[in-house]
């Protein structure tokens, strides 16, 4: 592919833009996405592996070699004895933490840090509650090239040490996610020439790389005729990047199934849910509490009307789990399958749990959940939350 | 394949035995392996994946279905940066914490736990300094079977969090790492009908899990022809198993490499680089200090003379490495590469450098070193050990 083929564009408005280092639309604010003028007519490359498998379908010019620790093909796993307990017959979980750095964000980081070598950028600039940090870290570490990333101060020190052993800097921030965030930001504006800011909360290069989740279930022999898929979702990057790719499948033509997409939030910071119980299409501001889900506490997420008219045009729910949820749901999921899991993944099955039990989801429906952090990610959150 | 086509014997003295339980030879003392009457004319099955893809190659009934997590498959990644910092050229690393536990374990404790359901048995009885009791306990939760691991004192919180999690006992035994397998075979011994000591560095079932590294390799357009891997050693379980895999693809005929299969320990504890130093054919009784690599802190080796054994059919070299050598190879590797390893795994990169400092691996030959473990096993031994 060539560089004119594809282009920026809001995903509300539809404005385009020529910068590559846009976070949000100038004009009415919100996340921006990649589009392309035509797409391949087949799914996979020959002779490729992991993500790059689908290269064709990224923003990334053909000439340039990936930035890869050799992310995706992510197991996929039949649970028949969790899925039995709440009624359910087909689900299985896709294994997202089995990769480089032990989360789903290896797949955007390394289409976000490819496109930074790219596009000639030198210190990449992230703010992360730790688990897209860890992966910027080690693919900026992959390409030589310097990594900032701004955390909240509360950040598991597990994930920090992930960020740090790659020679990243750490910034610790008081305050909130989105005050993490402005930080991040100001850094960028205010550096020099060859800094980029990277946020995958809204950095359209890093929501490209998840579509190769979509395309790993398409060319799954069972997944392939995928019902439901069920998410937790703060930023909702791998929610929009696997909709990009389901819907970017069926437009070119390919056999794709059209899942209803479910998401999940905890009680304790639920503004897409709350937006979906009232009918609106945008998140109202919240206060978030305190949760062991630390991976989707985002209070204002830069993609909510992108994730909330995904909602709607997939049929999907839009769920919220008590903490006391997710750590059942964590420790039945442990116990009867041997898949252990950041509370953040466990909000997700504590959420199918409840769609079970709601009939939106039939017992003979194929049902796909993400595992998308290690158990071991967050082992203080969980030894001090469980007595 | 039918049962009667393969059997146990012991890989010293050749005695054969029907005992699916045997830890060791009742004639000399070592370790016993599987053998086949007839190996299979191709390498991979068609609509398989992960280990399984090779299960013609195990000691597993045809009819029986396996207990999988998805294990194998791991990325295989160039090294380039920190390969020409230490002067080599074509270095891989096989990401084998990259799977459902977080290290290369997965594949023996998948194809030792379907044998154990295979056998009637009901209670797992493990010992381990953590990976493989971490394996075993989220494998046989899997497959809904009670699991017991003994662990030393000292094993990092995090792998012992892994165990308990996915619902196994755990207990604790005071001593070596000598005496927690002592107190695991007595447990084993005085239990009930059902129980089913596997500890894996002597249980040959799951040996033969380990042999898929060998397969993967050969299946990897580059790696295919490797002629050096690095691969730390306690127990040996990967290194017995990957030279099974290769001897056995050379057995039938098959297309495969011959690698030169090095060995790297602790200078803490290091009973077979001591034997190798001497031309011994078993291992001398070591006192081991302490070590940050605690995965290769193995006294007195099971396998000591099949691991010896190997080494000098490869013309492989036994190396030790100081903890200030393994703490600097897991940094570069991070630094220079993105990926974060635990001690145990990075005393293999310490000694890949020693070897290509002496000349025993060329700059241009193929070299292939498993990172065994993620860097999230063992943060807590990484905080304390760098200031």
């Amino acid at each position: 592919m060539a560089a004119a083929e594809w282009w920026l564009e809001c995903d509300s408005c539809g404005r385009q833009t020529e910068s590559s280092e846009l976070a949000a639309c100038a004009n009415c604010g919100e996340a921006t996405v990649i589009r392309y003028a035509a797409l391949p007519q087949t799914l996979a490359s020959p002779n490729t592996s992991g993500i790059w498998r689908y290269r064709d379908w990224l923003p990334i010019a053909a000439q340039t070699a990936p930035i890869s620790l050799g992310e995706g093909e992510t197991p996929i796993v039949r649970l028949d004895r969790w899925a039995g307990q709440i009624g359910l017959r087909r689900v299985y979980a896709k294994l997202e933490f089995a990769g480089p750095t032990g989360s789903f964000k290896d797949r955007g980081a390394a289409v976000l840090v490819t496109h930074c070598v790219e596009s000639g950028a030198r210190v990449i600039i992230e703010d992360s509650s730790g688990n897209a940090g860890a992966a910027l870290a080690a693919y900026a570490a992959r390409a030589g090239l310097e990594c900032k990333v701004f955390a909240p101060a509360a950040t598991p020190a597990a994930k920090l040490h992930q960020v740090r052993v790659c020679g990243a800097t750490v910034v610790t921030v008081a305050g909130d996610r989105e005050d993490v965030a402005i930080a991040a930001q100001a850094a960028a504006r205010s550096g020099h020439r060859g800094d980029y800011y990277a946020g995958h909360n809204s950095n359209p290069y890093f929501v490209e790389g998840m579509k190769s989740f979509a395309f790993e279930l398409a060319e799954h022999r069972e997944a392939g005729v995928v019902d439901h898929v069920v998410m937790p979702v703060g930023g909702g990057s791998l929610y929009c990047g696997a909709a990009l790719g389901f819907g970017q499948m069926r437009q070119a033509g390919l056999r794709a199934a059209h899942p209803r997409m479910h998401l999940v939030q905890a009680a304790a910071c639920m503004p897409i849910v709350a937006a979906f119980d009232r009918h609106e299409d945008r998140p109202p501001p919240v206060q978030p509490s305190p949760s062991i889900a630390g991976g989707i506490l985002i209070a204002n997420p830069p993609r909510g009307r992108m994730i909330l008219r995904i909602l709607g045009e997939s049929d999907g729910s839009a769920v919220a789990v008590t903490e006391e949820e997710i750590l059942a749901a964590q420790t039945a999921v442990a116990r009867l399958e041997g898949i252990s899991m950041e509370p953040t993944s466990a909000a997700a099955f504590a959420g199918l749990a409840r769609l079970a039990r709601s009939g939106a989801v039939g017992p003979d429906e194929v049902v796909v959940v993400p595992v998308t952090g290690s158990g071991l990610k967050d082992q203080m959150a969980v030894s001090n939350a469980r007595p």
